[in-house]
């Protein structure tokens, strides 16, 4: 595609590089962003420069974070003795969306894949044994989705824990709320009849 | 949906208000941001700032330029006596494609839509009568989707270039490359029939 501006071109050329905006998208956005003038440009670049120098990873859940320790393990009426282990901050939103959690997080940025060559030393583990050291733990959850990544990471972090005497646990397997039985794969079917919970035990 | 840090949040509402972002895709790009370190995003940032400072619209054809003058209204040996109406600078980059096209063009910036309270006024029009006074115009050729809109805004131009004469086309309509006949509209369909072209005169 051919344009007139080359300051235009470079615009189009850094949407089109984040994820999931193609060519077409990118030139779209590139053209609104242009009509919106001057000052709506600079405040979004103001943005991009305000979390280039001031976001920072949060010391101990490795979360983002705008100080040196996030909101969340700063916060006193948060239970600090129950942390939750997510593979990103996706997944530590998502679990703050239910509003169903009160304790803390470890970010593991990552799971353990030998092959694409991701191996515990990548991941943010050395710091979350540190943390289990230092304080009280009473509780970790592997908020970790089912798959092959991920049951490695579990079974790899359990056999760490193994010194200490922490309860572990892992997310409820089953089927989720609004599917159909005859789409769901005969593990999460078998699964969820194996476990089957008493009527009068379930949540709401 | 909460977030750890407010740094973050400005960016997710940033790019969530961009045309065609939906708040998860938004969160997407805000992290993959975040993940690709302080350089990269300052050069994002950057590149937007260039935008609001340095972009202008061409003082003749109305598209975005780097110049007073952009590189098509430059360039001599584009045919300056042909000029193409166009909506937007989207539907030019779409006719610079083709490859097909030699002359220069006239940005609109919308068409006329008494629905959405868009008159005459609000479009580049009294600026291409201008260049028609000014130099000598061959041929205009509205490159206008049909449309409401776009027949209008076609019939009013077509009025107000009465007094000039120059030659006016439309764009050829009729069935597209690779459409299917039974899918086609009976407008369409009853008038590439009407306007059937001999077989030998096609274009390649």
């Amino acid at each position: 595609m051919k344009y007139t501006s080359k300051i235009l071109q470079e615009v189009i050329e850094a949407f089109g590089n984040l994820p999931g905006i193609g060519r077409k998208s990118a030139l779209r956005i590139a053209l609104s962003l242009a009509n919106k003038g001057e000052t709506r440009i600079l405040q979004f670049s103001e943005v991009l420069k305000n979390m280039a120098a001031n976001l920072k990873s949060c010391k101990i859940c490795h979360a983002y974070s705008d100080d040196e320790i996030c909101d969340i393990c700063s916060n006193s009426s948060r239970n600090q003795s129950l942390i939750c282990i997510v593979e990103s901050i996706r997944d530590l939103m998502a679990i703050e969306e239910t509003q169903q959690y009160n304790g803390v997080y470890h970010v593991l940025n990552g799971l353990i894949s030998p092959v694409d060559g991701i191996g515990p030393d990548q991941l943010n583990i050395h710091s979350l044994l540190g943390r289990i050291k230092a304080q009280a733990v009473e509780e970790l959850i592997m908020a970790i989705r089912p798959s092959i990544e991920g049951d490695t990471t579990i079974y790899y972090l359990n056999k760490q824990l193994d010194q200490f005497s922490i309860k572990i646990s892992i997310l409820a397997r089953g089927i989720s709320f609004g599917s159909e039985l005859e789409y769901a794969d005969e593990f999460t079917l078998g699964r969820s009849l194996a476990e089957r919970i008493p009527y009068n035990l379930q949540v709401k």
